[in-house]
């Protein structure tokens, strides 16, 4: 599994105020959080007549702008399920923390206050002034950030980070593995990639199409 | 070789516009083309409050956001090399037309027009009023659009297309292959994953992290 935390709750409750506070609090612990925000407000990427925009406009499926300091990519996902997206986006973080998308099925956190009734499926913790009863899941109150933090470390980083040292995906589809199978694709690649020339490093990645299914 | 292309020149010699017309007479042949613009002026990305921007300053190492049409995502990109920037922003387009990153060693189309002096390495095409003298290099003139999207095609798609059934990196660079050796490793994957339940599709991407260099 991909170490990927949804945010669930009414509007205006202060979702994004968490959101900062744990990406604060997890990067002291020098993890590598990423945020990805679900609007059905349609946005303004960017001003009309930037060049990205005008790249865009002119049908690039990928339009990039980079200061060397931060890397702006704008993409056209028209048509994507959105679990493609938040999975290639999970990828390269330690921990991606979802805002919005409270219809996909994800592990999330639910705020409870100014909470009617309760429609999400897949709440693993609450979070609020009050839980939501019968103390089966973990609840969390307003101001323990750092508690919420280590058990997101607990939880989701540190479980990640062992699964994810062979990830494959195949169509954009995360691959469930048992561990035998990940060590068996691991050493297979181990041992072709080595006696090549420049095949020896710690991050590999390998891409392959093989032109119509397998 | 992942296919990429620089377009090199003076400022204000109309390079973003030239990169407007060859992404639109790619994308009419069926492309997926990106574009990456590098610039030594600051940027500003989102504009001060908003929440991708909150998001970043909390210390998020990659700030998304998407209304289902497009996903805007902003990543730190500081001390990452701008060969790893590129090669991976390659991988998922047919093309990746960069603008900028002169001193970088990539295949370059060059500008003629009110250029005084040549110091751009990789010089692969030329393109102005004037040829560069000794016709050595394919030059396009002015207006010659469809020539020289044909001559991108021919070059770098389609060698790029043929390469890339198996593309390997490694920490983040390319790995060159002869094609006996990607043969392997594709059969050899293919082998592994067949037999796995939800292991077969078209696109796979495996993901290896060995902890240390191999």
């Amino acid at each position: 599994m991909l170490p990927i935390i949804a945010i669930a709750g009414p509007s205006d409750s202060g979702k994004t105020t968490l959101v900062e506070k744990l990406v604060r609090a997890l990067r002291r612990k020098g993890y590598a959080i990423g945020v990805l925000k679900h609007t059905h407000a349609r946005i303004k990427f960017d001003r009309a007549g930037t060049d990205t925009d005008r790249f865009r406009k002119a049908g690039a499926v990928l339009s990039a702008i980079t200061d060397d300091a931060t890397l702006a990519r704008f993409s056209m996902v028209s048509g994507t399920p959105p679990r493609n997206l938040i999975n290639a986006l999970a990828k390269d973080v330690d921990l991606l923390i979802v805002e919005g998308y409270k219809r996909e099925a994800l592990p999330k956190l639910l705020f409870t206050d100014h909470l009617d009734r309760v429609d999400f499926k897949g709440i693993v913790a609450t979070y609020g002034k009050r839980g939501m009863g019968n103390g089966e899941l973990p609840h969390f109150k307003p101001r323990e950030i750092g508690t919420m933090a280590r058990w997101l470390e607990r939880s989701f980083i540190i479980p990640g980070r062992k699964a994810g040292a062979v990830r494959v995906s195949i169509d954009g589809i995360d691959l469930p593995m048992k561990p035998f199978v990940a060590d068996i694709l691991r050493e297979a690649n181990r041992g072709l990639l080595k006696s090549l020339k420049g095949g020896r490093g710690r991050r590999v990645q390998i891409s392959i199409d093989f032109g119509r299914k397998i």
